[in-house]
């Protein structure tokens, strides 16, 4: 089966009417909203780094596209459409049809069209999603503007993605097979947070990239992580290896002032949030636990000061 | 060295001065010019697959953006910038600096910026470049406006590619190394060509696209085909078979009505542009030499009679 008939069999679904011309030609065309901004990035999984070479092709297919649509979300902005690389070792009927179908569930559940892309063989599984949202002129939300007094919030629950790699018999793998991105809150987000950035390689990490994005530093509040109920059961250090760098959550972090959090909340956003900290002027990540410093021993970690010189 | 350090020495050049916000955050942003269509296509190189595994890394570099841009091109549009999604087995920084000089070559040499992308471990090396553009809106050159009547045209040269790979040593290696993306020509054929393909999987398969999408066929004259000297001295089925059947050409081809082809010479593109035949109502492609109707068998060409059912 030639690259044409894959693309004619599984992924030619009509686009949703913003979308000028879709799959098959050269290129796809969109003609931009008046007076928005193109927000776009890229993911890539790769088989048996970013997910076990066996798990359920509808789970990688909705995987592919929600990492992206958070990067979009954490921009602040919505998300439109969607191209997909897909590099394929052979062409399994049973593996296209699951990963398909995960791939247009996680589109339609937010809205979203595959406008292109390009299928190839190769020895190794491996797929690269580009996104695309818009977002209102000069009100992305950057990882670079997080201010001394802005809360730090989170969205969801951290921790979970990683609790269920660990324990895969647990409910919690739905969290990692099946991440939700955060897209009705990060709209919510625009013109009101100051920075923004979706948690994909662990909250520390993650934090530590605004913070060394927009030179300043923060307190954190290991006691407010907000953790689903069997990491609240681990004892202390296990919780916060999991909540802090485990990897995969998407849940989006961002720094606000006080008085837009209270604005956010007036919008009537149905996702739960977590003050979990404080920005500061002092270029370093502190960890506290009910009001004590806590010195943390996470592994995978990379501490923000050392990359910061 | 983790994906930060890679992007950060290798993939961090500023980029051009319509790029709101480039490399760095969670995705990048673009404001649209006005009156524009944003053009967007996605494509990727397979190590072993689209290249062998040992050619230069500069040629890599720039043929994984060129091909791109080439299909931004056959749309009739101006290409702006591109997103990397780089899979890499390991880190070799012999490697990756010639890569991203040869990537960086070609981005130089259109105005093209790279604006985003991501870096991952993978057994493979495997390259998905998107790219983006704008046109005119509605001025956008599909597959699926040829008519009858209309002209026939390729640029450059065709086969070279086929030709460098059979025959390594040879000076046309370099049209397989490094293409040529025709986004001068493309541009100047926005609102006069009908229909529009970047020849990638050998001309006959290609124009078959465009047959396909409009609902037409057409006549080639096998003895207009626009051949290096090196082609024109091969017996005649090896040169058809290179000029017909061999990928990676990298050239334009179209169609476009008498009149408007008298325009495009009026607007001084430089690119060499050959008339090789002329679309027709009938839905099949014929060739002729010499004005004799020719049968050909043509090595890894899917015909474009039993595609179309």
């Amino acid at each position: 089966m030639a690259e044409f008939s894959i693309i004619d069999t599984y992924f030619n679904r009509p686009s949703y009417s913003s979308v000028d011309l879709g799959v098959g030609d050269d290129s796809a065309l969109l003609t931009p909203p008046p007076q928005q901004q193109l927000v776009i990035c890229a993911d890539t999984l790769v088989a048996g780094r970013h997910f076990p070479i066996d798990t359920d092709p509808h789970a990688i297919g909705w995987k592919s596209v929600a990492v992206n649509l958070s990067d979009i979300a954490a921009m602040g902005a919505k998300p439109q459409s969607i191209l997909l690389a897909l590099s394929l070792p052979q062409i399994d009927h049973h593996w296209l049809k699951g990963f398909s179908q995960g791939l247009y569930d996680c589109c339609d559940q937010f809205g979203v069209s595959l406008i292109g892309g390009d299928t190839t063989q190769s020895p190794h599984l491996t797929l690269s999603v580009t996104a695309l949202g818009w977002v209102d002129i000069g009100k992305a939300v950057p990882r670079s503007g997080a201010q001394a007094g802005d809360l730090i919030c989170v969205s969801g629950t951290v921790g979970d993605a990683a609790f269920g790699l660990k324990y895969p018999d647990h409910a919690l793998k739905k969290r990692l097979d099946y991440p939700t991105p955060r897209c009705e809150l990060g709209q919510a987000l625009k013109g009101l947070a100051h920075s923004m950035i979706d948690v994909s390689d662990g909250l520390a990490q993650d934090l530590g990239h605004i913070l060394k994005a927009s030179h300043v530093g923060a307190d954190l509040h290991l006691d407010q992580l907000p953790l689903s109920p069997a990491l609240q059961a681990l004892p202390n250090q296990q919780k916060w290896q999991l909540a802090l760098a485990g990897g995969d959550d998407y849940e989006l972090c961002f720094t606000i002032p006080s008085p837009a959090l209270d604005e956010l909340k007036a919008r009537h956003c149905d996702t739960p949030i977590t003050v979990i900290g404080v920005v500061k002027e002092t270029q370093q990540l502190d960890f506290y636990h009910h009001q004590q410093p806590q010195e943390l021993e996470l592994q995978g970690y990379q501490h923000f000061a050392k990359t910061t010189n």
